[in-house]
């Protein structure tokens, strides 16, 4: 099956489920029933058996599903057992705290490079990775084909660098700057912007 | 119309159409066609009419939307021309990094309340905000009705956290730790998790 024929938002909630088997797993339990799976993820059981139809059958009925089976499983169709490279552009405030959270690196996410553009930063090590000059970023990624970047930089500079990165061989950005980016088709973009999340609230409120 | 009865993706997509129209307000645009705002959104036109019918016809045939009376409109459903009062719980370096960040007021979300549990950080004043001890977080928040809070707490906090908080009259949670908490009905609840985006980049690459 292609993989852009499975929808989005099935591709998306794999993650939840990958969380909710580890939790499961540390737990000692053996098996998960769809509807246990579906209260955790705010969906109908209907929807899990849909969601994990597109990968094979998994579940036996009256069992549910192995959690370890399941677990690989998913992990495999996600490649997550593997190390994922990773760029992060902008040492500020965001970006040392991204840099020093270890859920990264315990998920397979290792950031191995950072880049800033203020003297006072280039040249520090936090947690372990030494802060370059922006200027120097393409002539030290490019040859690296690092796949994923991480941009914490201010909004105004955000379009710019994430070209210079694509131009360089990333293939997926996460964008906590608060602009909505340009890029070219088959590259992947999410952002993350607590205020948007926040002006979803208010309207409940 | 009922508050519940406007699909959540809808209301949802509304912050972005307000990220948009200010952009376009600050180039001095006057009027806007659904299918710019379309691109911006990545959806079709029709999508964005449709969105919009929920709310009151606004567009005019052949001339697009006006800009200004559109993001007024936007805000006032959004219920964003008021001042919106935050607690922040968990002043690590994300917490840190969230309590300086100053796109939450400028947007109109004021952190007034900060609380951790390490006695190095408690006492410390950040961004104007002085931090407090946790212990004493039901006695400060309960009285004051704060509507908001954002949880950056380690993920075995969280849950307790979100509950002491929600007895104290919180009704909405922005929940950085990794972790899927409970909450009551009518409890608005949004996790912020890179490692979930990143796990579905590596789906495609």
């Amino acid at each position: 099956m292609e993989k852009t024929s499975i929808p989005k938002v099935v591709i998306a909630r794999l993650p939840v489920y990958i969380q909710k088997l580890n939790q499961l797993m540390r737990e000692g339990r053996e098996s998960v029933s769809s509807q246990e799976m579906a209260e955790y993820l705010g969906v109908t059981s209907a929807q899990i058996r849909k969601d994990l139809s597109f990968f094979g059958g998994f579940g036996k009925k009256g069992v549910g599903y192995d959690v370890i089976n399941l677990l690989e499983s998913l992990r495999s169709i996600l490649n997550l057992n593997q190390i994922w490279e990773v760029v992060l552009v902008g040492v500020g405030k965001l970006g040392q705290a991204l840099l020093s959270y270890q859920g990264f690196s315990r998920k397979g996410f290792e950031i191995v490079m950072a880049f800033d553009n203020d003297p006072n930063i280039i040249g520090q090590t936090i947690a372990g990775v030494k802060v370059r000059d922006v200027s120097e970023m393409q002539n030290l990624t490019c040859p690296r084909n690092i796949p994923i970047a991480i941009l914490t930089v201010p909004a105004g500079n955000a379009q710019e660098m994430a070209d210079q990165l694509i131009h360089c061989g990333v293939k997926a950005i996460l964008n906590y700057a608060p602009v909505t980016l340009k890029v070219p088709e088959g590259i992947r973009l999410a952002n993350i912007d607590p205020v948007l999340s926040l002006q979803t609230f208010t309207y409940y409120l």
